[in-house]
């Protein structure tokens, strides 16, 4: 069995590292790379060259921003009384692409998973309780998947913020069980932020 | 709607080019990205960065290598009296992968599509023409794929060739019809080689 030429298999490996990449996909997509101007593989690589340094967190909301603030922190026609919790930043545009929101965000980047060593130290937990606290904000919606994890993270959350002077509500459960909400399509996603309810 | 922050956006929109990957792939793989460590993206970006300069194709077989001949050309185990004409370099991993083709290959790098304006000229059938002329081959195996252009790639081949002083031979029908050889199982494209005809 004849091996990959170095330069090709140092590439296939580096792809099959992103989610949902296998060997085979990756072997894939380098060949078609390799078959391209080699201006495009340029482009490519630039691209992710320059993408952690021109990215930091939203130091409010904490999602991934050019700006500090983002600009929906910074956008005078949001409403920064209403705060919309996420998982991940992914979650937020699928969210914006509903259009059904106006309120702000808060991503935690995760969820809660002990087995995995995530505590909410892990997660900008504590960062939510102090924008909490520092005042301003009438509602947090909760918007963590409706997956186990998601659902754990949502009753620590309920249970850490309940005697602040919020309301609290969780999106409505529209989004199919066990589905990811970054997946969910958005006309359904917008029925269930609509139809957030107030837990007992 | 929420844009991305550009940098983001700029390395989904490189990401989306790769073929199979779509917008909302692009976007899932790019957030990945940027959740993991900075140096994996730089590892990534090198590895692109350097694909096409390393690689170049090998000047007897036309595959990608980093050598000239490739390690498949110069290996003097190998038969190379023995043509294997593929359509791509995938296809010749493909092959080598089944372990049961021990002679050497010859790269067309495309099949015949006159509507795309792929004719004989660019394709490396031209070359192909001139290893059999200077002598020392005794046979050439058509393994290009069984589609419709692949078919009449192989036709063209066959026509090219039958005057020359070779066994001209196509892989047997043992890979299902419409499909791309390099999604073949290794086994049925075992058998698909060792089962290998001569045309009338």
């Amino acid at each position: 069995m004849q091996v990959l030429p170095p330069a090709l298999e140092q590439l296939v490996e580096q792809l099959a590292r992103l989610p949902g990449i296998g060997k085979k996909t990756a072997t894939r997509l380098a060949l078609n790379i390799l078959r391209r101007p080699q201006a495009q593989a340029q482009e490519l690589s630039r691209a992710l060259a320059m993408l952690h340094q021109s990215i930091r967190l939203c130091a409010n909301c904490f999602t991934f921003s050019e700006t500090d603030p983002c600009a929906i922190c910074g956008n005078s026609r949001r409403n920064s009384s209403v705060v919309c919790v996420v998982e991940q930043s992914a979650d937020l545009l699928a969210i914006e692409k509903t259009a059904s929101f106006q309120g702000v965000y808060h991503v935690l980047h995760g969820v809660l998973a002990p087995i995995d060593g995530i505590g909410p130290d892990e997660l900008k937990i504590k960062e939510l309780r102090q924008r909490v606290v520092a005042g301003g904000i009438t509602e947090i919606i909760i918007a963590t998947s409706s997956t186990v994890p998601g659902e754990a993270t949502a009753s620590y959350l309920l249970d850490l913020l309940q005697k602040e002077p919020v309301n609290l509500s969780r999106i409505a459960c529209g989004i199919p069980m066990g589905m990811d909400i970054k997946y969910a399509d958005k006309y359904t996603l917008a029925r269930a932020i609509e139809r957030r309810y107030s837990p007992a």
